[in-house]
């Protein structure tokens, strides 16, 4: 089936996601909306976060997508559960996936999750974690210094060591042997991260296990596109587009040439 | 004249241009919007800025305002030259009024700014303090960790003392002694600040000298409140009330019982 995957996100960082979609299922044809005149969304109210998330999706169904990956885990966190029945095309996030992987990782099962304030607030974590193993033992924290610090390039930096030093300090105590990077940012920092944690903890980015999953489901509702022709991939956001464009092609396996701005507002 | 004065700013921040225009015009009655729904303005385009400027004066005119205060450096520098003659109430904005005050404090002639990234590249305070003094010499720097920081309560801490040396090691370089704070959270950090440019270097904080210029203005146009009846002040915001509740109450005078959401996008 031709139709595109839709995939939004609040603003760049589900492009780690939209490329993990690409390495996995090569295939499809993909369409990305991120809602950079309102990012973040992970400092924001449930209330609004609903709300804009409703708007993302109403906005990507007009693409006539066969499936919508939320690759926001603050949305995923958040809104998903709320509002996945309201629509007929099956919507999937990063939460499930990522903490599928966790539990499979874990040896000891204390596991940790960070994420931004409303991820962390919303428990859903916990909640999926101890649905898959109820012996598991969970450590949370937010940590709205990441995004900011990854956005300014300060990926390798004694100012970045020292804050994942704060951030993490805990876990060590904990002692943690699986740690989920619940925000699309956090991945960036796996190298501060790992050296501060140490070789034992496994640092779980959502996003791989989350292409996975999409992979699953479109096998089983039988809408995988086999064709072999040559995919395409629409970019859209609701503001800024050349500083999209300049760091979709900094990450992306593709050249893109051009994003299209969306009034997100009117959706 | 008893109608209130608006002030609008992208979050809490203009909570501290809120605080001089009380302290300075103890008798007028304020409507304060703070648009959290949407915070940050500082990393987004001109258009949108402009968008979201006018949606924020188009609520504060239902609450019948006689002046609107931009108490948002970006949305000053950004958007007010370009949506003022929309409007018949007049509108100040902290730019001009933050321009007069580094003019007169600077005995060199060298001066710098800081703000986010939508002032510093608008260039608008260099158009002003050129109109006000032609030989000044500018040096100007986007910030962009500096709100994060703060937010997080990194006010007085090593990390935070790093960031300002890095950020502001070239204004050494050119030896300023007037530095703008063109941004309402950067004050938060002054301690820091003063204490890496030495004390030659005057802070000039926009909100004193805005709060000084609408007294001007209000006595001009013969609608400044003479009364001596108690005073009230109004507080909306598009997002997460509790939250900016909390802020309020740190920081001003009074205290805020309870602030109303708007839902902006409608104005």
């Amino acid at each position: 089936m031709k139709a595109p995957i839709g995939v939004f996100d609040s603003g760049v960082g589900g492009l780690t996601v939209a490329r993990e979609i690409m390495r996995q299922l090569p295939n499809e044809n993909i369409v990305y909306f991120g809602d950079t005149a309102r990012v973040p969304y992970g400092s924001k109210s449930k209330d609004t976060i609903i709300r804009y998330s409703r708007q993302d999706i109403n906005f990507l169904q007009t693409k006539k997508v066969k499936a919508i990956v939320v690759a926001c885990n603050t949305a995923s966190a958040v809104a998903l559960e709320e509002i996945k029945d309201e629509y007929q095309v099956p919507i999937l996030g990063v939460v499930e996936p990522g903490a599928m992987a966790a539990a499979e990782a874990t040896q000891n099962g204390n596991i940790g999750i960070i994420g931004t304030e409303a991820t962390i607030k919303s428990g859903i974590y916990n909640n999926y974690l101890r649905k898959i193993k109820p012996n598991i033992s969970i450590v949370s924290k937010a940590c709205p210094l990441f995004v900011p610090l990854v956005e300014e390039g300060l990926i390798e930096d004694r100012v970045t060591d020292d804050i994942v030093g704060r951030y993490l300090g805990e876990f060590k105590e904990y002692q943690i042997d699986a740690l989920i990077l619940g925000c699309t940012h956090y991945p960036f920092l796996s190298n501060s991260i790992a050296r501060f944690m140490g070789p034992e903890v496994k640092l779980v980015n959502p996003a791989y296990e989350t292409a996975k999953q999409l992979k699953e489901l479109l096998k089983q509702k039988n809408i995988l596109n086999e064709g072999e022709e040559k995919v395409i991939y629409d970019f859209y956001v609701s503001d800024a587009v050349d500083k999209f464009n300049s760091f979709a092609n900094g990450m992306l396996p593709i050249q893109v040439e051009s994003s299209s701005v969306v009034n997100i507002e009117n959706y």
